[in-house]
């Protein structure tokens, strides 16, 4: 005999009870079922692969938080995300693959994160892309999809916010501080949590004047519906070519993503929005649940002008997004946003009053699954209290007794766990009522 | 810039195209839906644990097949199989499991093994158990779940093979050689691959006499319907304890199988299916795809006494099955059994013949995805005759065309791909055609 060893998992990784599971996963799919009615196709990449193909970007912060390691002569780690991933298997089975190709991804990335609050060190992310196209209707595609997946995840109240980084590097050229523009962004990315004086003080510190800073300013807290922000953009008559595509790509969004079924509730033009990511060419996006603005953007991405760049020659742009949903669904759990139900998948319990009952037993199970109806058999003919108590326990939503006195051949009692009421029943009149 | 990096997989790790991809996650959802139609929940475990928590039974061949890393002060490594994780999943999360537990898991293992056909580092598990109870109409259970799932993948030909561990260390012990009794369960095992004289001489070279040699060859070579083995397990008039009750079970869970729907033609009492893993202690299954028995088996299982013994001191009993997913699907690929299709789930693209054509073209694809309908609209107006090339190359098998100068207003023109047939509808008929 070995001895006893503690059962316990590292810290950072979130384990889930079977009735948090459940839930998990309906949003899992219904995530899934989305991306599909958009025509995205699934594709799922090894979690383990050559570390020097995950770090073909460049490594920096990503190359600490890697879970690396040697497995003969095979420098090895595991995706820390799933864009990399999708870049090589782009490139590498390019020839295989139909342009543009809509992929969608739901995997599992690991991050050696410090622990904290909210963050995991294994977690999901649920992506999507359309690769190789340069239209602007994908711009208006993705959101669109977001929009529905949020819905259908139930949420009311959420924005998907937008901007251009072709609008805000014209505009950062228009006031002539163009070599400063990744620290404006980074400045501009604080403008929620931190003193506006502050960051002009440190715009100013750049060296980008005065006045710059003030326009600046006025851009990126630009209030009003899309169509006042669109044609305060135009007003301002700035001639520079880059401005005036991000403003007109901003427009064509718009206007598809509301042809698309999107209403104006639901997305915001907020020049505000930067992203930190370097790749980001165009459109960007940002979502936000309304009443949960501490929990930051839950679903982000913009358009990137190549893909592939470190793995081929070819050159390949495109758009995306993303759902953390294990941050997401930590957070609502945490915040007791979401009712956590049932332990079960099951819709009956069947039970029985003794051993004799169980050819009848056995056979009500099989009609009601062969009428796609989720059951489980009570395995023994135990005091029927207890059976009772564990289909309340687990949350079975009905229970069907098989061998009450009041039954006659051919029938069973149902009872309505919640209601309380019982009712007599052939097999019919049981399926029907339950389905 | 970066020097190109080679896009490219380590070896072992299976990658599937989109259209290859939408079949594998159709069997997994088929599988997953099947497990929850019979009331098991599902759970996930990290695919990270400490090393020692995996190794708590002891290491052996396991040991040297884990990719195992030092992470900080941590030695942590993937999980191997879903079993040892479900047994420390119950042992820590006892307290807040209702009992029996019935819980499935779909999840990648990691194994270095050395690659070879049909053998992957990196693979899916579909595994569900019955966690927390001794009933014998569990092990009924578990094969007609498993008859259920192979029905609903669409395999027609295949054989649910069971045998009791009891039942077989009680003829052991009858024969007198029950000291022998691993390595003969091991030599049973071969029964199919190898010459059945030189098994018998490796037996008697056991030190078994010629008698009970021949003795247990009746036994594992035994034919017949399941009725006449049963009978012939009872003729043969053994007194020991172990081996009755072993007789019994095998009775009891195949008269519990046909009346939870398990055809006669679907299941086989087989006398000489050991099962190689040490813990099973009572029934043990296997399962053949009758015109694919090169396969070996696609889904095995067994009933063990303890399930968390090296976690705690409880004692949980349980009986449970595996499907190596990955590993049939690649054989069924390889031999090109499955059938591969469309590159999108989408069954309808969009086109269009110009840029006026858009808005109709987005409420359309609106009002499709509305009723269900997974669409794609095509990215640009491009040359009609390309965007029919797309359309067939990646399989939708319909195409809505906006703006076909046969159509009036509020209608398009529906394109069957497979007949090639043309037809105008208004929306209302086309929500009605395809759906």
């Amino acid at each position: 005999m070995t001895p006893r060893i503690t059962p316990r998992t590292p810290s950072g990784f979130l384990e889930l009870l079977p009735e948090e599971q459940l839930v998990f996963q309906r949003m899992l799919r219904t995530i899934q079922e989305t991306y599909e009615l958009y025509g995205f196709a699934p594709i799922e990449t090894p979690a383990i692969e050559y570390a020097e193909v995950l770090l073909a970007k460049g490594g920096g912060e990503t190359e600490k938080e890697m879970y690396r390691f040697q497995k003969g002569d095979n420098d090895l780690a595991l995706h820390f995300d799933l864009t990399v991933p999708a870049a090589r298997y782009t490139a590498e089975h390019l020839a295989d693959l139909t342009l543009p190709f809509r992929r969608y991804q739901l995997q599992k990335v690991w991050r050696a994160e410090k622990p904290q609050k909210g963050r995991q060190r294994e977690f999901y992310q649920c992506d999507i892309d359309i690769i190789g196209s340069r239209s602007i209707l994908d711009d208006a595609e993705i959101p669109s999809v977001i929009y529905t997946v949020f819905q259908k995840l139930g949420f009311q109240d959420f924005v998907i916010r937008m901007n251009n980084r072709k609008l805000m590097n014209g505009f950062f050229a228009h006031l002539g501080c163009e070599d400063q523009s990744v620290e404006m962004m980074r400045l501009i990315d604080k403008l929620e949590k931190r003193d506006h004086q502050e960051l002009k003080q440190e715009m100013q510190d750049l060296g980008v004047s005065v006045e710059a800073v003030e326009h600046l300013f006025d851009l990126v807290m630009l209030q009003g519906s899309w169509t006042e922000r669109l044609s305060y953009l135009d007003s301002l008559g700035i001639e520079n070519g880059l401005y005036q595509e991000g403003v007109l790509e901003l427009r064509q969004v718009t206007e598809a993503m509301i042809a698309l079924g999107v209403p104006e509730t639901h997305f915001e033009i907020d020049l505000s929005i930067t992203r930190g990511l370097d790749y980001y060419t165009g459109t960007v996006y940002e979502t936000r649940l309304t009443h949960y603005p501490h929990f930051g953007s839950v679903c982000s991405g913009g358009r990137y002008d190549n893909l592939v760049g470190q793995y081929t020659e070819e050159s390949l742009p495109g758009v995306g997004i993303s759902i953390g949903l294990t941050r997401l669904f930590s957070q609502l759990l945490e915040e007791k946003i979401i009712s956590i139900g049932a332990q079960t998948p099951a819709r009956v319990l069947v039970a029985r009053f003794s051993d004799q009952d169980l050819p009848q037993a056995l056979d009500i199970a099989r009609l009601l699954r062969e009428s796609s109806i989720a059951t489980e058999v009570y395995a023994t003919a135990e005091k029927f209290g207890k059976q009772l108590k564990y289909a309340h326990k687990k949350g079975f939503p009905f229970v069907v007794i098989v061998g009450a006195s009041e039954a006659e051949d051919g029938q069973v009692m149902l009872k309505d766990m919640q209601s309380g009421e019982q009712q007599i029943l052939d097999i019919k009149e049981l399926l029907k009522v339950i389905s």
